[in-house]
C-alpha cells in the first residue's frame, strides 16, 4: 500500500515526489500528482484516486461499502470549511504571515481560532464518538490521515499554545496517537519537514521573547 | 434520475424534503438526507451517494471512469475553499449579516470578493477551458450542479452588483445558462425560494436607497 500524507508541507507517495508542482497544478499548490499522462491535484481527490486506481490498498482506507464510503466523503467535505479553515487559518495568521511579512489581522486570528475550537469540539463529540477512528471505524481511513495531518500543522505554534488548544480534547489527542501508530514509521517520516520547521520557528520565538524581556528590563 | 440541487436554500431530491434537518444533521445545516436508517449530510457527499446508490442515474453525472471521476472530485474539493468561500462569504457579509443583525466587516467583504473574483477567473480560464461543462465534459456532472448553485446565490445581491461581478466571465455566464438548460425545468423549480428571497431583498434595498436619497435632499 502506498502511504499518503496530504499535508502540503510533507507529501510523500508512491508515484512521484514534487518539489515544485506549478507545472502540474495550475493553481500553484501542493499536493499534486502525475500518473502516466494523468495529472491531479487536491489532496482528497488524490487520496481517493490512489485507493481506487492501485491494487492492494486495504479496503478500510476507502471502503467499497456505499454507506461507509459516503460517511468518509461527508467528513472529508466537512473538513474543508471547518477543521482545515481553523487550523490552516490560525497557523497562517500566527506563524507564516509573520515570517513572510504578510498582513495578519487580530480579527482573522480570533476567527480562525474560533473555527478551530468549534471543529475540535465536533471531532470530540461527534466524529469520534463511536470508535477509535473517524465515523465509528475501528481502522483508519483516508479521512483520518487527512484530518490528523491538518491538526499536525498546529505543531508550528509554541508548545504552550499547541497544548492549550488540543489538551481539552482527550479523544482527539488519543486519535492522533492512534493514527500515528497505525501509520508508523511513515507518519514521522513525512512530518520530518514539519518538525524541522518547528525547531527553527520555536528557536526564533524564544530569541524574540528574550529580546523583548531584555528591552522591558532596561 | 432524481434531480438534485445542493444549494442550502433550495434542496429538492427524490428521497425526502426537509424543512428542519437538525434532527438528522447534528451540525444543524442543510442539506441532509435520510435513506431508510441511513443519515447523511454535506452536499457533495449526498450527490455522490445518490449517484452511486440509486439505479438509473446517467453515467455523466458521476462517471465510473476513474480519471474522469478523479477530476470531478478535484473540482468539488477546490470549490470548498475557493468559489464557495467567495460566493457564500460575499452574500453572507452583504445580505444576510445585515438582515440578521450580525457583524459584517468591510475587510471580510473585500476578502470574500477577492476570493470570488479569483475563483471566477479560474473557472473561466482553467475549469471551463476544454468544454461546455466542467473538467472538459460535453455533458453536466454533479460538479456543474454544485458550482452553478453556489454562483446562483449572487442573485441575492443587487442586479447591478451581480452583473458587475459575473459579466467579465463570458464562459462562466454561458456555462450557467447551459447548466440551467440541461436541468430544466428542475433548475427554476428548486431556485423558486431563492428568487422569492431576491424579490424581497431587492425591494428592501430600493426602499432604503430612496429613504437615504430623501434624507440627503432635506
Amino acid at each position: 500500500m502506498p502511504f499518503l500524507c496530504p499535508d502540503s508541507s510533507s507529501f510523500l507517495f508512491g508515484l512521484k515526489r514534487l518539489a515544485d508542482c506549478s507545472a502540474i497544478n495550475p493553481m500553484h499548490q501542493v499536493p499534486a500528482i502525475v500518473d502516466g499522462r494523468f495529472k491531479l491535484f487536491e489532496s482528497h481527490a488524490i487520496l481517493i484516486y490512489i485507493c481506487s486506481a492501485f491494487p492492494g490498498v486495504a479496503n478500510h482506507w476507502y471502503p467499497s461499502d456505499l454507506s461507509k464510503r459516503a460517511k468518509i466523503h461527508s467528513v472529508l467535505d466537512w473538513h474543508h470549511s471547518n477543521l482545515r479553515r481553523g487550523s490552516a487559518g490560525l497557523v497562517f495568521n500566527i506563524v507564516l504571515a509573520h515570517r513572510d511579512s504578510h498582513h495578519s489581522y487580530p480579527q482573522a486570528v480570533n476567527q480562525a481560532e474560533e473555527i478551530l475550537i468549534r471543529s475540535l469540539s465536533k471531532l470530540e463529540n461527534f466524529w469520534l464518538k463511536d470508535g477509535r477512528f473517524l465515523v465509528g471505524s475501528s481502522q483508519p481511513s483516508i479521512a483520518d490521515i487527512s484530518l490528523v495531518c491538518e491538526i499536525m500543522q498546529l505543531e508550528l505554534l509554541s508548545e504552550m499554545e499547541c497544548n492549550r488548544i488540543l489538551s481539552p480534547y482527550k479523544k482527539v489527542v488519543n486519535w492522533i496517537e492512534d493514527t500515528k501508530k497505525a501509520t508508523a514509521p511513515h507518519f514521522d517520516e513525512v512530518h520530518d519537514f514539519l518538525f524541522k520547521a518547528q525547531k527553527r520557528i520555536r528557536e526564533r520565538m524564544t530569541t524574540e521573547f528574550r529580546k523583548n524581556e531584555m528591552k522591558s528590563k532596561l
